[in-house]
């Protein structure tokens, strides 16, 4: 059922997310956790630390051992013994007036409470030091518990895994975690003009680009590119591919080429013709990246993306990146790492319409801001895409930003 | 041979990496190319793209004949035929007064210069097109080499393959490149008290934090981790495990365990005893991460991380990474993401020594600058590193900073 549609603000566009389910989940071990998004919240299974821990070297004591003494009247303590690393400390009860030798890292002896730092004790001789400065209870003590109690959240749902997360989980002893699965990209390139990167070029042709790039797009986030390769632009070849796509099963589907008239109608027939689908989008007010269709079936994004390549960049960290993040349980976001820049130039444009210029970046040290200058050259051309380091972003309520105007840019990763 | 060594700002720290060179190259299809680093410049083996093709659907023609036409004397032109995508346009070659049907990336006819927009066309009968509005000699159209012009440059040695120069040099037809190696860093944790994450935890021991912790940290920034364990802190069993890892051979070494005294002495004893070693640095004025010591055997970097895991990483992201670059040919910097924050209370510091604080990060929608919380919590906690967001940077020659402070957040990526 082919309906009107109208040109959605990105905004809106970015709303149809809604309608999309985090995808299943899966057991990973640590070592492959990295960048991994929480399926579920994750509590400790024992305490950390698993016992009371010095976080000094010196000398354990029994803290109430030490009050009141000072640098001219050091208390005497009797050396207990020494808690050697990776020993029990529990082999060792501190009596009245006793102290062990203790390693940062090392156990508490029974009765002990706190550390006096090496720095402020004196051996007198070897049953016997002095020590200058009284602890509190708990001083220089990590206690058992402290940092995880058993049983206590450790990691929320949704979250990504940084490297110091998987080391906590490490240090409680859990080896393994449920995971989001990464989302499966489907990568169709369709062009009766197109050839493959390693093919001779027949006169008329050229070579295909985009699976390249959105192969290396899908997979810089994380996700799982499945390159299916150039397609003929005919219906039935398209209609076997978009299949084929479905039966792996694909999370999601970018379908790209066609920012012709006749290729535009071609793309949005195709994702109409897979059974079951349902058309969100057919087209959003940015530019580049207007001819942008997005359908649906069940919970499978189906993406029909602009033909060039620079359009189509634009369009994959616009919304196939917050939506890629969606369908993992993270939090939606354009994904690009944003700053506040100066214009170095006059930005035309048009109300009613998001522009991304392309734009190349000066840290220039002596200002507050970065300035953005824009990377000139015809629509159409590869090279300015090369040497833009990001993307300015001009507002639709405005019809353009005067040169030195402060604007937001998206950083290419 | 053992000196007496000073404590080194961050920045004569980083110094030091001018002694190391960058590792060698290999070559990767473009389907592993993702991150890498370009061993050597680009240049197009052809021209990009191979003809001359039209960037709107619309008619081809030559420009002159559009010249002086309106809505009101709209230009009558012949239609020689169509170009469908994929075919050679040579097979047409204008005549004066004609004009050929073409869709956007079609190639141009023979004699054409210039593409007028369907939407300023109306066809008069199947032989004859109005054109409403003159075209210049090139408009709509991308002159064969153009964009990148046959042994011109197209990427230069040094730098990070993204995904848009993937796509580029797919569209050159290089399907392979020569780039840096991914640096190899083997990572030993030293310590009698540590047991892997999946063993049982007998008394006195504490799980290994930091192999997980520091083998995420090499694989995030595009680095290949050799994961050698838990060693012993005894002096044969390190010089054999120091001595397995060069034969690797790595070219880095991370040598994690020891805040100790006694253990801080042991990390340095074992890079010493490294047949050929050369000690470059003992000691860093920084908080966290002052015992860091740095040695190197030829040109690989060995490096005595401090045993907490929270002190590790800002080691890590403060000096391992940028070396890592170095090593890998790319631009150094501390590699994190750097933002302006205010501080959202008073953060005390010493004269002479920079200090990283853990904090969060409040996005207020309605300052200019988000806000920098710190992550409280005792000196050898795990959990605050778990919150945290990133680094708060206090400069070495300020005595803090006061609530509502403008400071630099390294941002953990």
């Amino acid at each position: 059922m082919k309906g009107f549609f109208q040109l959605l603000s990105s905004s809106d566009f970015r709303a149809l997310f809604e309608q999309f389910q985090i995808i299943d989940s899966e057991q990973v071990l640590l070592a492959d956790g990295l960048g991994r998004i929480l399926a579920e919240d994750i509590s400790a299974p024992e305490s950390l630390p698993p016992f009371s821990r010095s976080t000094m070297d010196g000398f354990a004591v029994r803290a109430k051992d030490t009050f009141g003494c000072s640098e001219s009247e050091p208390a005497l303590l009797k050396i207990a013994g020494e808690i050697a690393m990776g020993q029990t400390g529990q082999e060792i009860s501190l009596k009245a007036g006793q102290a062990a030798t203790i390693w940062t890292g090392g156990e508490l002896p029974g009765k002990g409470d706190g550390v006096v730092m090496v720095e402020y004790t004196h051996l007198l001789d070897s049953e016997t030091v002095e020590i200058f400065r009284p602890v509190a209870p708990g001083e220089n003590v990590i206690r058992s518990g402290e940092d995880f109690t058993r049983n206590g959240m450790v990691l929320k749902k949704g979250q990504r895994l940084r490297p110091q997360d998987l080391g906590v989980l490490a240090g409680l002893g859990i080896t393994a975690a449920t995971v989001v699965k990464q989302p499966i990209v489907a990568i169709i390139s369709t062009g009766d003009e197109l050839v493959e990167p390693d093919k001779p070029l027949a006169p008329g042709k050229i070579r295909d680009i985009n699976s390249t790039t959105l192969t290396a797009l899908v997979r810089e986030c994380g996700c799982v590119p499945h390159t299916m390769g150039i397609m003929k632009d005919d219906l039935d070849t398209m209609r076997y591919a978009c299949q084929k796509a479905l039966e792996i099963p694909a999370d999601m589907l970018l379908l790209s080429g066609g920012s012709s008239v006749g290729r535009k109608d071609f793309t949005l027939k195709v994702l109409e013709e897979i059974e079951g689908s349902e058309l969100l989008a057919h087209g959003v007010s940015i530019k580049p990246g207007k001819p942008t269709i997005l359908a649906r079936k069940g919970n499978t994004a189906l993406f029909g993306l602009p033909g060039h390549v620079g359009s189509a960049i634009v369009v994959f960290y616009l919304f196939v990146l917050p939506l890629l993040q969606k369908l993992s349980g993270a939090k939606c976001s354009t994904g690009l790492q944003t700053i506040t820049a100066i214009t170095a130039e006059q930005l035309p444009s048009t109300i009613g319409r998001e522009d991304y210029v392309r734009v190349t970046i000066d840290w220039d040290k002596n200002s507050s801001f970065p300035r953005a200058k824009p990377v000139y050259g015809k629509s159409g051309l590869l090279n300015p895409l090369v040497r833009a380091e990001g993307l300015l972003v001009i507002d639709r309520d405005v019809e353009g930003l005067d040169k030195g105007e402060q604007a937001e840019v998206l950083l290419f990763p």
